[in-house]
């Protein structure tokens, strides 16, 4: 076995059980870039891990060059608040907060900070910077007013990623298709991992762990090159949504471990050359990206399947009103108000008015 | 539209809104035996309103003999009872009770009524009993200390089901092939629902729809052979489990309602002859239906496929724990304890020790 | 320090960790009765650890005859489970089964186990009735199909509680004054607590823990007698509710603890005479112990307190239905159906139709 | 009666019921500002309610000069959330979004309108920035991919409210003493109501509906004087806080009742002049109101009273950890960073750590 295993504490429950995160280790040669993957944030969404379970049994075959941390089981607490026959882990039950919402905008002034070091070598330079983003975490945890449940885990897993070069947070959607969260400038990355649609995403900070790890850096290389200095940006971070959540499918995490492998191998991080699944892949713009929600209350039949193409005069849905019988409304279908892909629907077939029926990429185009 | 529809009162949320049920009747000739359908007491148990749908549509071009009254929609407070993206609808969200243990079980002693009324001929006892059951549901409800928000909506069910011949109570499982629960008296009816498992369930109450219908005639009928008397059982009750929850299928919810159709052709509801779907049926004495429980916790991929026999020796469940990677036993795989069928499993991936993984049938027999 | 610790295993959650209670133990000399004294088997209910808090403290100023066994925080799944602002611990959140309903109903034949036991004197035959009790409790534990997560919190709480000659749950109500729940045979121990009410329970199980020990005991009582031979019910169980849930009052603990030693002391299991709080005491047989239910929705102002005996003619809910303003329903007073004195009411201040408003004792005697 | 009643339609369940709220109107003489009052958007916040109810019976005997709109009971599908004994109401169920985060933030550029419209004079201008408001929620709710439950909810009261000149959104806190969230240019406001402590909030928007009727207004009012114009801000909107949810009190709410009756007096709805009740009353800028948060987990006594000034060195609560008996942690006292006013306190009595135990006002000062 070359993986060393530690825990890391981010909690504790109201009975006294502490919370801790166990870590894997694999040690590579320092000659490749670092990297960091964390699984199952949400806690219904646990293909993540079957898919970290491969890729560590897959990474003892592997010549290692840069280090590879990863954490599995992320949020206990999430993971273990069931409700009925589901697991209710997509928000902290007390206060509503989305545990994938709950990562620190780092608040200092990137340009003021890039002028007090433009002194250094490049080399040094995001040393310094990377050193700058673990402080505020620390810092940010050590506050005398306490922070939050979800605030603590979230700045904990921060500043384990803050230290890699490389970061993956492995999530599902409800009932979805395989898609990725990409920054703009990171398109390449797009073709090496096993998943066939992109969303591209801009330099802002909405409180996920992909926009914290990738934002500050972002930022920074546009500082830098506002002066005249083309630092690039140094740290990647994609989300990968691995199909629907309350799923474990060993195979199909294989599967996604080696599109992982390819990515990693393109990247450096091992020695041997490991190519992508021959695939099409497809993109979109964030701003394209349209969530479609149920004009009336009903009982619905999902007919637009995810992951693949539909006109707007497609049937999506048929909702079904079993209280309008004879009305000529019992029966109505819904439809989309433009092409586009349907990425991923909601899990339950009954809805309120307003629910968020599906998720849909317009303006697709082959990447 | 042959169809008339009323509504029924069952309760009135904190805010003031009424709650109230659509009954749909079909009236019959009056030369059958009466009908009632419910569908949907469990909230995430949906798919039961699609085959009422199908049903009435169908029935439009029957000719029928008796009455028919169908309630889809059962129970409003547990469909429109949400947490997260799944539909809490299995309990009373306050008090944890079973909306299907909320029927009431007839208190008065069977035997004392039986021979204060012997000296009736049989329809006039069968009349007189019916409207015991009756008057029994509606002074439960007029109680001075008032009943509980399920009680209430069980015994208003109960009271219009109690005034039928047939009663079949639609629900589904969790993730779930099809199966019936049947009273041992009733064991031919198995033969034409689309249903190829069949539970065969004594002379007890536990709080269910079907039991709360039967229950009080067998024991009757018990009562009344002990005195010499053939009456036999003179109402029929089945609950009809039409595979998992939170799914609508229109397509499959034809199947189901053509083998209503058939059971109900069988029994001289309609005066047209409707043949049952050829296929092979299968039968299991309630006490040979086991319940699996996780021996550990974990993540699960479910590998014993639903209404597909297995052997002792078959992998069952894979149980993943990734915090225990590298020590053998981060891979479990559980099997059963003896051979039998899966008929559902749990709907959540990842589960505490304990937790109901499967329940099987054990001892099947061909019917 | 006098009082030892140990961990017993409970369960295991889904993301793998253990759950395990705190055991603290008192070793006595020998001459007295042993105590098993546990709280918050239901999980808001936390004010029983306060006063196990107190009580080991008076307990190392104290000459113990008997071992005392002291189980808080007995069920922390249950305490963990947080739903908004409060605990949603009554009952397990995936299947709504009251954690307090889940002990084992020993199953075998007392009768026929006398029959083969009563050649034995007093003292062994105890022994070996005590050391079945246990081992059916092992048995259930071990089933080859498992058992449910509460099924096995209750069972090793039992199998622990069996050992004992007098078992003490401490609960709380909702909103409520303190009341004991009490076996008719041992209605004398109502004099030593600081509990204004006692309920009068009879030998009957209904799945708490109380009963789970003393019904096998007044049964062997029973069926002793039914042959002759007087060996008394040997086991003492109480269940003890100690005011509201969600609250932790240290002072209060104390007098709690102090009525708890005073029982102790009666009973010989510590060695110096403590006397119990003077008070009026009151007792209620539990079949006219009512639950009141609102017999329609709204918002309440609860005006019966706690405690404090009322007539059928006083108000006791103001019902506020802002919907109806104008109406002459915007306001409406609610009265008991007879006179009582309410002992607990329902914690929100909004009811559906049928939520249960106030439990209520009637025909109350002094004790 | 001199009010009318209409209901407003805001959303439809899964089972078909549709949503609708009371609105109730008096009309006034058309020579005062109009009013807007909503209560209970928060499913436990009740109290409000029965605020509305005692303002509605004094409202009788008045004479109005302006119109007041009330809407009690405003989130039907919130206050009809129950989770075990308690009401699950600060957020949706399924998103986890809180109700009272859901406003619209109108995106249109208020510099650029004014420029297209400061050729009207005062009135008209104000009247057509109340239409473009108006216009917007409409345009909101019409959106051909629907918008979410919440959503539809909160714009749909925003719409309503735009149309008044003061706007009064009634709460609780969760254990909670009185305050008052007040926009900084209102100041003299707090003098009039019933409440002791007032927040002082700047111009920003952070979803809430006080800050949804406010901000534009300000803002216009700030663009104006850019250009040299004094408008002045037209809209009064502030958020009262009536001490604790899960309580009606009739007689308190009759106290809350005369003290918007003393604020609208003075602002001349009412011809009469109704005098504030004397007292004291203090201030705080909202970046000195503070969070403690549990800095670890245990059973919690709250030490600190509601509405009454600590010192740092006062015991703020006790946490209890039984699992820790022996220790010397058992037992631990919490006290906060810095001085301060208590003016919340969390629900439960068991916390996890991270939990928010109080809020806190700091740097208090006299108004």
């Amino acid at each position: 076995m070359r993986v060393d295993k530690h825990e890391v504490r981010v909690g504790e429950l109201a009975a006294g059980q502490p919370l801790s995160l166990p870590v894997y280790r694999f040690k590579g040669k320092g000659a490749g870039p670092s990297v960091y993957i964390q699984a199952n944030v949400h806690g219904a969404e646990v293909q993540g891990n079957a898919v970290i379970y491969q890729l560590m049994k897959l990474l003892e075959h592997y010549e290692l060059l840069g280090d590879i941390s990863l954490v599995p089981l992320a949020n206990p607490l999430g993971i273990n608040q069931k409700s009925g026959e589901f697991t209710l882990g997509r928000f902290d039950p007390i206060t509503g907060v989305n545990w994938n919402r709950e990562y620190l905008d780092h608040g200092f002034n990137i340009e003021v900070w890039y002028q007090e070091h433009s002194h250094l070598d490049d080399d040094t330079l995001i040393t310094a910077f990377r050193a700058t983003l673990v402080e505020e975490c620390a810092r940010r945890l050590n506050n005398p007013w306490g922070v939050t449940t979800g605030h603590r885990l979230a700045v904990t897993l921060q500043s384990m990623a803050h230290r890699a070069d490389i970061v993956l947070d492995l999530h599902t959607g409800p009932k979805s298709c395989k898609h990725l969260y990409c920054p703009e400038y990171e398109r390449s990355a797009a073709q090496y991992f096993s998943i066939p649609y992109t969303l591209l995403i801009p330099n802002s900070f909405g409180g996920a762990m992909d926009e914290a790890a990738f934002v500050p850096w972002w930022t920074l290389a546009e500082v830098a090159s506002s002066h005249g200095r083309e630092l690039g940006v140094r740290v990647s971070a994609l989300t990968l949504e691995l199909g629907s959540q309350e799923r474990i499918d060993l195979d199909d995490a294989l599967e996604d471990a080696e599109g992982i492998l390819a990515y990693l191998s393109h990247r450096g991080v091992i020695a041997e050359t490991v190519l992508p699944k021959p695939m099409k892949r497809y993109g979109c713009f964030l701003k394209n990206y349209r969530k479609f929600h149920a004009p009336k209350a009903g009982m619905v039949e999902y007919l637009g399947k995810v992951g693949v193409p539909m006109k707007a005069t497609d049937p999506l849905v048929n909702l079904l009103r079993l209280d309008l019988y004879g009305t000529g409304e019992e029966l109505t279908v819904l439809r989309l108000p433009e092409d586009g892909v349907p990425i991923l629907h909601f899990a339950s077939a009954s809805v309120h008015q307003g629910t968020e029926l599906y998720k849909v990429m317009t303006k697709v185009f082959e990447l």
